[in-house]
């Protein structure tokens, strides 16, 4: 079978980079297009990437000598996962869209147009139905699918067995969120070192509504959001991948702290798709009492786990537990890919 | 007037360190007695200390040349700080009550008995009435007053006002906390560098119970927990100094933004009685959006002051904000001395 | 006395606001200007600094409502403290000694010209003898007299007494340099978090070079360098302030590490002259074995000493020891200060 | 082949348990004992190590549910790698030694005796032949080879090609040493965070003297030191994994700095033995202006590198440059299985 060829836009960034790592040897996808700003454009990735490169500690051999390209409408690809900077993702996303690329997005511009899924494959599957309206009402041959925030991805994927089994009523959440959330340079160490900042700007307000775009139900074409409530207080802290976030919950359905753990660990959901970057186990649930941590488990399926831990009682709410996530691969790079994935599976693209 | 005479007890320790040093030049103590377990017992505190002295660049000239004393029951003072190990602080601070000593301690031994009142001036100075219940019942000569766990102090001043004017139903508290209120030597770096520990062995337990009693009423001889809940979830983060607090409370009363920091800003209920440590405003309110941080505003009130931003609605409870407070400072040390110079001014001392 | 007006340049970066801070309640001087590049030009400065000032837990009183005024020419002050970025500092330095204006500068610009002096009080206070040769071939009314760079600064201080009294060979000398070096944003905190980066532009060059001028001789209008020879390495770590050094000597004298320790103890040439940011101590020199470190030590001197430690035999050269200075006090701001003050003290000013 | 039987003494501390990592599906060795002190003794190792192990996300399956020994004379294997604390190993040591047993160690108690190999296999495989007099004067069955201090290992390993191809007459250098270089608990979060303690016990000792012995030659029975001298100065940094150190050489023969890069990355001295864990390329040269730098390059070639860069000329010496290496796995446990697999090939063991 011929691989899919790639275009990755934004590919000298954080998120871009890391997509870069990961489609190594991908055996789906072929990387035949980086792109970025015109300050890139024209120069080797290898020597562009030379100082900047830290998605592992060897850029792969495939990239070192490509081209990058300034992020246009014509790319040399099938599919574009684009990590592009949100001050210009809209207008490129969509005259590649209309160009007839598929778009699988990381950037947070389209995630809540009615028309653009907001997809997490274990989720929201189904929400790709929402490509036919998107390209019959634009005029588009291609499209375009995102992936939620970083913060809210490895959130929802601890909430979706809880919402289907139990119903959630209401989700609080504190997050203690990583440096290279904030992409490069990102956060000066001068503000972060011996610190906390609590404040991130506008990811409280994605936090409290993507997921319920996400949960959401799909039904004539559109998404019905999911009914329950989130509020959210967001920190940075000093630690270089992983958010962390201490969440409480309140379920309509009465249950044990037995059967939320089953339903944790029971939730598999792509189960036989064989999706390459899907993790075995979506949610991994910690049972030792100082877990989840940061250092010691964000790379848990290989970094595409959510994973959970602490799951006891809330005096106000139901329950409360932690969830932590790798920001960069589950809540980005990773989650591009998946996605893009899920739309070769479904016949979207290939 | 010649001052009174205090014994620091546990003063090698973290705590025990902040209150030698905060006690330096004190208008109205004197320390004559710096007590530890054995090991430093009849050193010089400058040599014991030599290594481990970190709470300000130079030790006060007083302490220098004192003699550690073990840690007894007729310590040459008519006060006792007490920052001993929880381990040993039970029979020794009964010890010492019932020799006629007053003791303020800083350990959580006696904080929930019936009888003996968990201190903080601002918001339940007549708890000391306890005293004399717990005088005749155990009959004592001396007495034990405590103040709280770093993690309750600095959340349950901001809750004062709130509770007084709106009434508070539920309090919902995620913690990030600092390094030093693990004492030393603590958390080891490789542990916490690049990582957050969600979890604090019993923090959150304390979180959720003193509070209550903390205020509470009294009356006829003993305290009336208050009414509402409290639910926690406690973390480790890099921070040297300084526990941040994300906060969300329901309140009795339906109230807006402005009544809600007029109340916090209006809070000085110790103004006029002349407590030397007392904080001029022990709640200050930070308007920037990205404000308390640990590193800028620790010290804020000589790092007496409970630090609240970022009050906002949340779509769950009624409000949310954040609370920092010096865990040293605000949440052992100068709480323990606050508490002291409370039994002054009552009579109870001197 | 009326006090000097001064001008502080580039005040609202990491060593203008620290000059801002040092100012406040000077008995000689009082700030009559900020000014900055044209982004803040017309606003106020407490609104400009609102979430960057971090010199002190609050901004002095006199600073918050100054309107910031673009670097210009015709400053409304006496005397101009200069902590502009060097990639502007050439030009507007000029014009100002051009126009009338004595310039204490910590920029790198001017510090290597033959005419200008590269001052450091306590080492070559004869120097500023350059300013009339300066003035005189440059046709200028006012000058520029210029601080060294931040790594050069402390290791000059405490190589002076042993060049004095044994003098010097070789220096070599490895640094381990704070993030405030290099000024805001500066690091980011993903490049040095959990990390040391070996390199930092420039910087060896200087630290080479700039010694041997300070401790070069003035003589018939020219400076002869030092004949020493330096050779540096030097690297970025993750501490907030202060730069710490390891430092290896070779001395033309044979002597002892007491007599070595009694040089560096007994220096303190401005003794008498009242300047007020001179410390008392030039250098303090400490017996423990692992001090200095910068947490603890940064700070000895009000910043402005050079402190030293664990002097002990080197195999290879002489001797080697440690030393640390606060590198955005002594290193920079405080010297631009005590440079202006030993101008005044002098004559030049006021 | 059957697999040669292997203890793990000291297996429960950070080296020990990167031992245990690293002989994961190790070719020629298979783990039969895991021995440490009576308190962990008679435990399982999975339970043991829950909160303790981090040399990788998972423990090896193999590991898991093996017993803990108590480290003893008579254990259940062909060859002991010992990591025990040097407050223990020397009797142990030799006592396995006199009962048959061949030991690795990692510990410093033999490292200086004269009948003893210092080993690194890359320079001085040849001083096995010690172990002959050792068995003839000792009247061992078995005996004992040790690998250098962690700080030593790297810095001899870029030394070794300068030696043999230049003469080395002198070399300086400064540390910046990683936290886990000091076990667990090891350094104290509140004395390292946003600090560096330029103070370790011991260690510039044995920096000084180790390399003489590793870089001498074997001859009759006995080594011969190498004639170079070694000035250290050691400081720790908050650095997690990763020794980094500044070294200036001066050398016997005049060269240029394209010989001498050459030199490091043609020194492949092992080449051909087929030793599993031998890098291959001991010295792995960077060419990056900035580079090596410990959280980018600690893990080049597994963590069995030694990592240099920046080589320049020395304006006192004649270079300078710097080494950077993975201070728990080339610089402790992968050294002693490194050394364990140059017995086997040697016909030591199996």
């Amino acid at each position: 079978m011929a691989k899919i060829s790639v275009g990755v836009f934004g590919a000298t960034g954080m998120v871009g980079q890391t997509i870069v790592n990961l489609l190594d040897n991908h055996p789906w996808f072929k990387v035949t297009e980086l792109a970025a700003s015109e300050n890139s454009a024209g120069k080797i990735y290898g020597e562009v990437m030379k100082l900047r490169w830290n998605a592992s500690p060897e850029m792969p051999e495939y990239a070192r000598d490509m081209v990058v390209k300034e992020a246009g409408f014509k790319p040399d690809c099938d599919i574009v996962l684009s990590a592009l900077d949100s001050k210009v993702a809209g207008p490129i996303e969509q005259g590649l869209a209309k160009n007839g690329y598929a778009v699988s997005s990381n950037s947070k511009n389209h995630r809540m147009f009615d028309d653009v899924p907001l997809l997490i494959p274990e989720i929201n599957a189904d929400h790709v139905n929402l490509i036919k309206r998107q390209q019959r009402e634009r005029r588009w041959k291609g499209f375009i699918v995102t992936d939620p925030n970083c913060s809210a991805m490895q959130l929802c994927i601890a909430l979706k067995p809880l919402h289907d089994e139990f119903g959630l009523e209401s989700v609080m959440v504190s997050t203690m969120q990583a440096l290279s959330g904030a992409g490069y340079p990102g956060v000066p160490s001068m503000d972060i070192m011996d610190n906390v900042i609590p404040f991130i700007s506008d990811e409280e307000e994605k936090l409290q509504t993507e997921p319920l775009k996400i949960l959401g139900s799909f039904a004539k074409d559109r998404i019905m959001p999911a009914g329950f409530k989130v509020s959210a207080q967001c920190n940075r802290v000093a630690v270089r991948n992983g958010h962390l976030e201490t969440v409480n919950v309140k379920l309509s359905k009465k249950t044990s702290e037995e059967d939320i753990i089953k339903a944790f660990e029971s939730f598999k959901p792509l189960k036989g798709m064989g999706l390459p970057s899907a993790p075995e186990r979506p949610i991994v649930y910690m049972r030792n009492e100082n877990r989840p941590q940061p250092k010691l488990d964000v790379n848990a399926e290989n970094g595409m786990a959510s994973v959970v831990g602490r799951l006891r009682k809330c005096g106000i709410l139901d329950y409360k537990f932690l969830v932590l996530g790798h920001n960069l691969i589950r809540g980005a790079a990773g989650a591009a890919i998946l996605n893009a994935e899920l739309l070769k599976a479904k016949g979207y693209i290939g």
